[in-house]
């Protein structure tokens, strides 16, 4: 039995994520990682948790430990539609799949709407794990390049001839770069997509991790006809991978059709324990705690990166989210610096690996939520004498 | 925007799960439900899975539910590793897989082997979910007939000439028919795959419930290219949505790139506490309840066949697992039947959704691990009350 002759076509366009493979490098207790996209573990309320667990198990018994439907606990899906109803759109539980994280609504959405050759329209830089999970579907990206103020959406005229079918937007705090697409890009990009017939994929992890500035409306409040993708994984635990799709009915039914196959339901105790974690009042205590202590990690990388990096580097401010991305001169290579950083005891993901067309060679993606204030200060410094004897 | 017109095309190959949509109708308490397999929710130990999920808080804190590796928590997958390691093979970790219920299993399977016009050999009837996961891909099904000793084996010579890629099995208490691959067949299954260099996917969610006769070896015993599906869905308890695959490295190198993609890893929480019951020694007690309450409940069953079912109807007799299947005469309809019978407050599954070729339209799933004892008799007088009406 030869496997390698046995796969499928598709396995050729998979691969495993670089970063993935780096954060099992980087799991030493002495690497200060700026790495992984990892929510601060020592945040994580333990005591809470086990109080609602307990909660949880004495209300429901076994049936919390039982199968339960495709779509989602119905009160839990309840709890994400009134959440997302505001004056100008009205959620229903209809509306609602819940998803085993945010990373499965992402792998259903592509299988229920790509066919191989159709055009996605992404942010360059953009989103690794989406590449890999739609990828396999054999789309093409379209690349759309970004600024302070997020996608260039002026571009996306240009590449109607293309005929995409899908936008792929991270509009709050992106990752990697941070940047959030400003309110005036929005209703562009709303109007654009309607014109063009052209469905939006609106992914939102940070959204409710805001630092400064003025929240945004969601593409999703404009447009009814977005798919919009949420996670409790940032603002809750991402051990529990409870994620949640929010969609027109149309959209809603076949991704249920999808996740039946894929992994029948969502972990039925996950779902209880977000949902007694998030619908009785926790998370609204909670979120301001996260908020001060990413925010205050966020000024110390920023503070930092303006005391010891070279001048010729520049990095993007963000508002919100986990991640700041930093340029460097063009003749600097984050992927061949990356083994003398990891021996200096401090992880970066070279920014390459969320670049398409071969771009973002001199540029890196730094988490500022996983290490603690004097931790960021000691890492900035470090990986600032490794820029410098490169400049 | 037309929803309908961006979907893949794929998604023609999609369908809801008609036994999924049965037991929301079924949920109802008087309904005594044949139906679904799920398992006996009022066996599950709750205060045990409590102290565990204590454990599990106090010894990990956060780190049980933080973001964890794709491939499953290393001690987790060790366990299983010397669990399935016998004079006859050694598997190790790197053959293991944690994956997010079997269900993810067998999709992650059908997305790393199948091409579109792929082939691949089914037992007739064969286990619904898996059609259901395997379709989209575009693989066509060679079904192959069943008697009280599982899959004809012999007709898979005559099948040779369609070149199949994938033989699928369900080698111990197969879905629907509860029938076991006698330890003849599945020595000639192993010879004729090696000729034929075909792939073999054993599923077997029910191995451990045998309730009578004797314990026959995995085919992964007999044949180390075997990709081999496992769960702790029937065996501790299906909501914590924990599965894994044993399988060569290779196999478990692109299933691990395709289950990147589709949820970046199985719950944290769950894996541990999956290992903390399994582990230390509480499923070889819980086994033993399971075992003789099914026992029982399958007793109760073919007795209460063997007195009020028609002469004219047959049924399997399983040794372990959680179905049999009734066949009765020709010209009786078990989907047209069931109204009526959930009007009467029973429930089954139509053996048709099993089926591939249009076959089994007169016979029925029965369920014999979820209702109790008294339930499972009055259940089975009302449908012998239903059939004789129509024999």
């Amino acid at each position: 039995m030869n496997w390698d002759q046995c796969f499928a076509q598709r396995t050729a366009l998979m691969r495993r994520s670089a970063i993935r493979e780096l954060m099992k490098a980087t799991a030493r207790e002495d690497v200060i990682s700026f790495a992984g996209g990892l929510p601060a573990a020592e945040l994580f309320p333990i005591p809470r948790v086990k109080s609602a667990l307990m909660a949880v198990l004495d209300e429901f018994n076994g049936q919390a430990l039982q199968y339960s439907a495709t779509e989602g606990l119905p009160e839990l899906r309840d709890w994400l539609a009134r959440r997302y109803s505001n004056r100008g759109i009205r959620v229903q539980r209809e509306n609602v799949l819940i998803t085993t994280g945010g990373q499965q609504a992402l792998d259903l959405i592509g299988r229920i709407l790509l066919d191989s050759g159709d055009r996605v329209i992404v942010e360059n830089p953009t989103y690794l794990a989406l590449l890999s999970a739609w990828r396999p579907t054999g789309a093409e990206f379209l690349p759309v390049g970004c600024d302070a103020d997020g996608m260039r959406v002026e571009e996306l005229e240009s590449l109607a001839r293309h005929k995409p079918k899908v936008i792929y937007c991270v509009p709050n705090f992106q990752n990697p770069q941070g940047t959030t697409l400003s309110l005036a890009r929005r209703k562009q990009l709303v109007e654009l997509a309607q014109e063009q017939s052209v469905a939006i994929v609106e992914d939102d992890p940070y959204g409710e991790l805001r630092y400064s500035g003025e929240a945004l409306p969601n593409i999703a409040d404009y447009f009814n006809q977005v798919i919009h993708v949420g996670t409790f994984s940032k603002v809750l635990m991402p051990g529990l991978r409870v994620g949640w799709v929010i969609a027109p009915e149309a959209v809603i039914e076949k991704l249920t059709q999808a996740k039946q196959s894929a992994d029948l339901h969502t972990s039925t105790l996950n779902q209880h324990l977000a949902l007694e974690l998030a619908g009785k009042g926790f998370l609204e205590t909670f979120l301001p705690v996260l908020r001060e202590n990413y925010g205050e990690r966020r000024n110390a990388m920023l503070n930092a990166l303006a005391k010891y990096f070279p001048k010729s580097a520049t990095w993007t401010r963000p508002e919100g989210g986990m991640f700041l991305l930093v340029t460097l001169p063009r003749h600097i290579n984050t992927s061949e610096l990356l083994p003398a950083a990891l021996e200096q005891g401090v992880a970066y993901v070279p920014g390459e690996e969320f670049h398409l067309n071969g771009e973002g060679k001199n540029t890196l993606r730094l988490s500022f939520a996983n290490a603690r204030r004097e931790r960021i200060e000691t890492g900035i410094k470090t990986l600032s004498r490794l820029m410098a004897s490169h400049v």
